[in-house]
């Protein structure tokens, strides 16, 4: 395998265990942290003390808080920073390619899950967006079931590289593959980004059933409808139906709603336990995906004219401050129905 | 509500759980055991003592070991047999009905999962065989992600009611639904009974590749190719594949594939930590439905030129004894290949 040079734009968990993987295949890998102490403390100790820490670094990672030198000659560009962060750092890395007067983008890719707020955008679609200054970018995104201290631990893990352009996604299925990390190649972007999104709505749901005392048969109901209600909305949006029933869709959303180590899930717990959206936040200190798009999703939703129950009643938990069981009640007592039928309109909930 | 007769045959956890939900409803419910024993011991207590120990029976249920008895004047025979017991019980109604000269079946439903081996019908197959003297039966198929321990608790169930009748599905529909209990119906009989047992399969699988000391990402990689691999065999048999996104699908799969409580999931376990077969089944004292449907499934699989990777790996666990480290290794060193390829052929595992 041919290696190649690598950077790799966020050192939390997620973008070291992939900055490792590559590595681990043999590539030059520029590990970017846009703070300065935690790059001196990884240089220094060879780990990421924070979100890694029982876990020794590979040599051929260099770790710099300096983008120019992140960037420099990268051939593939990996973002995993949070999504309200996504444009900045793009702008940031469009803003260093200007300076050099680089002219051809190099690939770019993603690892992050989320709808920019407001304007509802994809995370592709905000590095298209900053990056058309320079051409159109060709953007591939990581998405699938992954909890990053199993992948730092070579245990087995099988996750999809979605795009549009299939020469750019075959490359990060290259530089990624191995015996313990699996890459299926998926034309549907659309599909992959939205599936890993809005899967962390219904995670943060099926926290709150069981936070707030529901089994379960409750559980793998809000499971199901909840899937059925974010392929009605990724389908609208131009996704493959398919492409949820796959690693970024059905099997996110597996580990994410019944692993008590994801952040979604217990987000959701403590709401359904009683506590307030802004308790939880603030107990968190990190960054809740979930919570951002059920609002992003439920506006999408309003505006396209799709069904979708679950995100409603999370809406109006989260913006309404109703609780738990009021907005179950709600649910369980909609009108009888045909499991396939799709029709129905919003109204019908409340 | 109009009050119905309804009888249930089966009185293990599901058949109890389903008379209890019925008898709730007002409904007149007699529930048939074949154990003499087990009729007095419930008759006497209220109770099931072996399979819901905890809670007392309505007093609107009439526990029996007279078939006749239970079938007489019945507008609905719900079967909750296992599948191997499944025709032989329906001959015996069947028997009744001829001793008795009726001429108009009731409507039929049942709420168990597997295939039947050799022939690899389908139940609802199973019941339409046996009743055809008296004409064709209207069967329905009730599946879902459903613990009979929570349903009989009142907690929050969402099931479905699969029949190509609609009527039938609708009388189904109408006689159990209430605020705890809440039944869709889909005229894909083939996808729900499929999805139902098929799902056993992984159940087990997910079950293995715990025992044997994988995560969390390769259990979501397991389900979600599992799904994959059951909608592909369900499409070939006639099936929707929508349904397999369903309740008797995915939320099926879920809540069996995450729970200690499943038993396909602990014998998968117990196989995955080095127990033959053998001793697995020998330990359970119940009848694990998964491992008879992995070698139904695997034939089927076969005779219709359909790749089922994990089924087969599976059944060579069964038939063959090769240990779980060997058949996962083995999946993980396919060849790369897109997540939408359903086009593989079964020769490119082993």
């Amino acid at each position: 395998m041919t290696a190649r040079k690598i950077a790799v734009l966020g050192a939390g968990s997620w973008g070291t265990a992939l900055a490792m993987v590559l590595a681990e295949n043999g590539h030059d890998v520029r590990l970017w942290t846009h703070h300065q102490d935690q790059a001196d403390e990884m240089i220094a100790t060879g780990k990421n003390a924070r979100y890694l820490p029982d876990l020794q670094l590979p040599k051929n990672i260099s770790i710099t808080s300096d983008l120019a030198l992140a960037l420099e000659g990268a051939e593939l560009i990996n973002f995993v920073v949070p999504t309200k962060a996504m444009r900045q750092v793009a702008s940031q890395v469009l803003a260093v390619f200007q300076e050099a007067g680089v002219t051809n983008l190099p690939i770019l890719m993603h690892a992050s899950k989320g709808l920019e707020q407001g304007s509802h955008l994809r995370i592709s679609q905000i590095l298209e967006d900053v990056f058309s200054p320079l051409g159109e970018a060709k953007v591939v995104v990581l998405s699938g079931p992954s909890h990053a201290e199993e992948v730092a631990q070579h245990d087995i893990t099988a996750i999809t590289a979605a795009g549009t352009d299939q020469v750019a996604c075959d490359f990060v299925q290259e530089v990624f593959m191995n015996d313990y990390f699996r890459v299926y190649t998926n034309p549907d972007i659309i599909g992959v980004e939205l599936g890993g999104s809005l899967k962390n709505i219904i995670a943060l749901g099926a926290g709150a059933l069981v936070g707030a005392g529901f089994g379960d048969n409750a559980k793998a109901a809000l499971l199901t409808r909840g899937l059925a209600e974010i392929t009605r909305l990724g389908v609208t949006m131009g996704a493959n139906p398919l492409t949820f029933m796959g690693l970024s869709g059905v099997g996110d959303l597996v580990v994410t709603a019944t692993s008590v180590h994801s952040r979604n899930w217990r987000a959701g717990q403590q709401i359904g336990q009683g506590q307030s959206v802004e308790e939880v936040e603030a107990h968190m200190g990190m960054v809740v995906e979930g919570l951002a798009t059920a609002v992003s999703a439920y506006e999408l939703a309003q505006e396209k004219g799709v069904e979708m129950p679950i995100t409603q009643a999370i809406y109006l938990v989260i913006k309404e401050g109703l609780s738990i069981k009021e907005v179950v009640t709600a649910l369980m007592t909609r009108e009888r129905k045909g499991e396939l039928q799709f029709e129905d309109n919003l109204a019908d909930l409340f």
